[in-house]
C-alpha cells in the first residue's frame, strides 16, 4: 500500500540493492488485505506480503529486510554488529511502530484526531519514549544500529520521518533530524510517497 | 523476571546450547526495570538484558535468540528457512506478544479481569487472532516455521503456552497443543516458571 512505511522499506532495500520489483497496490482502507485471496496468501492479513517466486511468501517487512540484505552491507556479516542490527529491528515493531504509525493512522488516514483524543494521547507517550531512546543512541552513534548504515535504518526511518503526519514534534530531537538526512542521502535512496 | 515469557526465551535456548549464564532477577512489578542504574545498561527500560561481556549488552529478546543461535540448526543455515524463522519472531512481538502477553500481565500479575473488562475483550480479540494462524500453520508443519525445531518455537512457545494464564482457552487449538507438546519434548528443554 502506498504511503504504508511497512511496505515502503522491502521496496527502499530491493532500489538500493538495485533488485528489480513489480509493486501490486493492497489497499487497506478497502479491507483488500483482508479478502479471501489476500488471506490464502497471508493468513495474518497484513501488508507487505513479498512474493519471491511463484507462491514463495514472505510476510512481516523486517523479516523481508533480514532475508533481502543477507550477504550485503546492510546486514553486517560480523556476528555481534548483526545483533544489534537485529535489536533495532526488533524495537522498531515492538516499542516504535505501534505508536509512530499506529498514531499516524488514526490522524491521517482515518482522521479520529478529535474523536481518539485520550487513547492518541496515550499512544504519544509510548511513542516519544521510542523516539527518546533513538535519540540517544544518534547522539552517540551516526546510524542506529553503529556508525553504518544499514536496514534498521530503513526500517526505522520508514515511520519516524512520517512521525509528524501523526502529530509528533520532531523537532525536539536534533540527532534524529540529522540522521533522518544522513538516511536520505544514501546511494540510490528513494523517498517513501507519503 | 521470573515468569517473564521474553526473559525465559534466551535461558531457554542457552540451556539447550549449553551455554552457561548468570540470571540477575530485575523485578518489573517493584519498577526494578526502570532505575536509573537498569536505564543506563537498557534505555527502553526493558527485560531481558543480555550482557555478553561485561559492558557487551543486547535488548530484545528475538534478537538475543538470533544471536545465540547463529551458526547452530535453531538457526537455519539455508536463506529462505531463516527467512521463515525471521518472520515469526516478528509476528511473535508484533500480532502476538502484545495481546497474549499483555492479557497475561493484566489478569495474571495485575488481577484486572474486572476493571479492565472491556480492554481485555479487544486484546483478545487479537490475541485469537494471532493464535488462529499458528494453528492453521501448525496443521500444515510439525514446528512453526517448517518441520524442523527453530527460535522461532522457542519465541512462540513462551506466551503461547502461558496464555490460560491470561483466560485464553487452548483448547481450541488442536494443532497449537500437539505443538506445545513437541516442544516441551526437545532435548534438554527445560519448562519456564509460570
Amino acid at each position: 500500500m502506498t504511503g504504508s512505511g511497512n511496505c515502503w522499506k522491502p521496496a527502499a532495500l530491493m532500489r538500493q540493492l538495485q533488485v528489480p520489483f513489480d509493486w501490486i497496490e493492497v489497499d487497506l482502507l478497502k479491507g483488500q488485505s483482508r479478502s479471501p485471496e489476500f488471506l490464502a496468501k497471508n493468513a495474518n492479513g497484513k501488508v507487505p506480503l513479498l512474493e519471491v517466486a511463484p507462491g514463495q511468501l514472505l510476510a512481516e517487512s523486517n523479516a523481508m529486510l533480514c532475508y533481502l540484505a543477507d550477504g550485503t552491507p546492510y546486514l553486517p556479516a560480523d556476528r555481534w554488529q548483526r545483533a544489534k542490527v537485529f535489536e533495532w529491528l526488533f524495537f522498531e515493531q515492538y516499542s516504535h511502530e505501534p505508536y509512530i504509525a499506529t498514531v499516524r493512522w488514526w490522524v491521517h488516514y482515518l482522521h479520529k484526531q478529535d474523536e481518539w483524543r485520550d487513547k492518541i494521547a496515550e499512544a504519544m507517550k509510548k511513542g516519544y519514549a521510542a523516539l527518546d531512546v533513538m535519540e540517544a543512541q544518534l547522539q552517540r552513534t551516526s546510524f542506529i544500529a553503529g556508525n553504518a548504515y544499514t536496514i534498521a535504518d530503513i526500517a526505522l526511518y520508514a515511520y519516524t520521518h512520517a512521525a509528524p503526519q501523526g502529530g509528533y514534534d520532531l523537532k525536539r530531537y536534533p540527532a534524529i533530524g540529522a540522521w533522518l538526512d544522513r538516511v536520505s542521502a544514501q546511494p540510490r535512496f528513494e523517498p517513501m510517497v507519503r
